[in-house]
């Protein structure tokens, strides 16, 4: 490993990044307003015109954004966006050069994070895994929590430039690790979802008022940030993403493909997931993940 | 109605309290406290024995505490038990003068709530329904939280004995609004469990370090009670309940028996009933609700 290039300062190191949709135009604007000297590539150019107004430079390709840099984040849509990304003949493993560091923080399959770690380390490279929770509020606000997986030196090493996206950075083991954390979270955020949905499906069944249900149940054994941020939203009428459903319905089946693999049994995922599958189906594919709420109504499921 | 009645004062007011398990007996104890004059009952007498001590009376039926009461309190375990104590030939409805009201705290139907009120009504008399969540802490530390369903002239003057054991009183709606309330808390526990279950035999397939896991995700969108209060509890190996598995079985059972006759169907919840009333075959029933971890790793389920 090259000691040298592992002091990240804004004279030393020159970042690349790709992928400028919501997220990534927050967390790459903080790296240029800390000083940083940033080489960008996005499928569609016009949607990182913010950031090179900011000063960051264009590139034509994640190969030559790679070429560039030492430190290279990437943060697009689905897998198969990650593979393009990095594994296309101008993609970034094309160009990273020895001793260079690149960083997935879209979430991904962990199979794929530990793919792109193998390939780095055959030229001498590095790569991390590094998906972020906290949504376009965390990314705006410097706020997110990021979860990390890949070599533990290589992670401290970027601690200063991941302080300026995040609050929560946690070190979650080998590549894929950081995730298989993001996973474990969309895990959670299922059952919550499951949960919350159908609550209010039962109170408006039943003749509730649904704000009076959750004064009396948001700060007890229900509690939970589904109840508290998503609840409310749903009760307005108001199914805007948010989180959409196609890209959650991309994380769960990440988790569902990784859970068969591990010969573990995930049914309440599973439900969920099927559930979602048939509301996407049925238009809800670029709502907010709060539209289950519609999709319980529908019942067709099941 | 009695207007006469209605004017709670420990000088003024009988009181009577069926039911003195654990979250009876801290209830009965904060009225106690306060200067109110209390006759009780339960079926063992023993279990009344500190508040006895406290200076509170016993009757040796639940009709004669009703008898020398103004306001009873239930609280007792199952619907049958609710059944029991209210329609025996012994029992509340059969003591309970005219003007007298009987608040029954068990969680049970909302049907058989709307039965006790219709009663009650015959008589002269009133009933609310008005379970708790908060659990054994809630009860002691008189923090709980009442969901209240019935007259609500009735429920506003009941307000010093509920000021006296919760921090969170939120009149629902007529008879039964209370029992539905506390359904739309148990549904969205059903999904928060589910969830955080899951996510933690996910995380151990994956070779995760658990305790990193909640790190990273616990403050953020998966953040719940759940995985605040029980996933630590589950990664120290600690079933102990809480809140047993067998009394979750018999709530979901009525949310499910409600939703049916109000024509919604609940596919999680259908699924966390399913896997609770396997794991309490096999022997987790006296256990915490955090045994779900158990369930799903034993896998019979699906």
């Amino acid at each position: 490993m090259n000691q040298g290039k592992l002091k990240i300062t804004p004279d030393s190191t020159l970042i690349g990044w790709i992928g400028t949709g919501v997220m990534g135009l927050h967390m790459c604007g903080h790296l240029i307003r800390a000083g940083y000297n940033v080489t960008v590539f996005n499928r569609t150019r016009e949607k990182a015109l913010t950031l090179l107004n900011m000063g960051a430079k264009w590139a034509d390709s994640p190969q030559n954004v790679a070429r560039s840099s030492d430190v290279i984040f990437t943060i697009v849509g689905f897998p198969q966006d990650v593979r393009q990304v990095y594994f296309d003949n101008n993609g970034v493993l094309a160009g990273l050069p020895a001793g260079g560091i690149c960083v997935d923080m879209t979430t991904t399959s962990p199979s794929l994070a530990q793919e792109i770690s193998i390939k780095a380390l055959e030229t001498n490279a590095f790569a991390l895994d590094a998906p972020v929770s906290g949504g376009d509020i965390g990314a705006r606000e410097g706020k997110l929590s990021i979860m990390i997986g890949g070599e533990e030196n290589i992670f401290h090493a970027l601690m200063p430039l991941f302080r300026l996206m995040a609050s929560n950075i946690v070190y979650q083991g080998p590549a894929g690790a950081g995730q298989h954390t993001k996973m474990c979270n969309q895990i959670v955020i299922a059952g919550t979802m499951i949960g919350v949905c159908e609550s209010l499906v039962y109170a408006a069944g039943a003749g509730l008022d649904p704000l009076r249900v959750l004064e009396s149940i948001t700060r007890g054994a229900a509690g939970c940030w589904t109840l508290d941020n998503l609840a409310p939203r749903i009760l307005r009428n108001d199914f805007d993403p948010g989180f959409m459903v196609d890209h959650f319905i991309k994380d769960m089946g990440i988790a569902l493909d990784e859970s068969r693999q591990m010969g573990i049994k995930l049914p309440g995922l599973s439900l969920v997931d099927q559930i979602y599958k048939e509301a996407s189906a049925r238009g809800h594919g670029r709502n907010g993940t709060q539209a289950l709420y519609q999709a319980l109504l529908e019942g067709h499921h099941q």
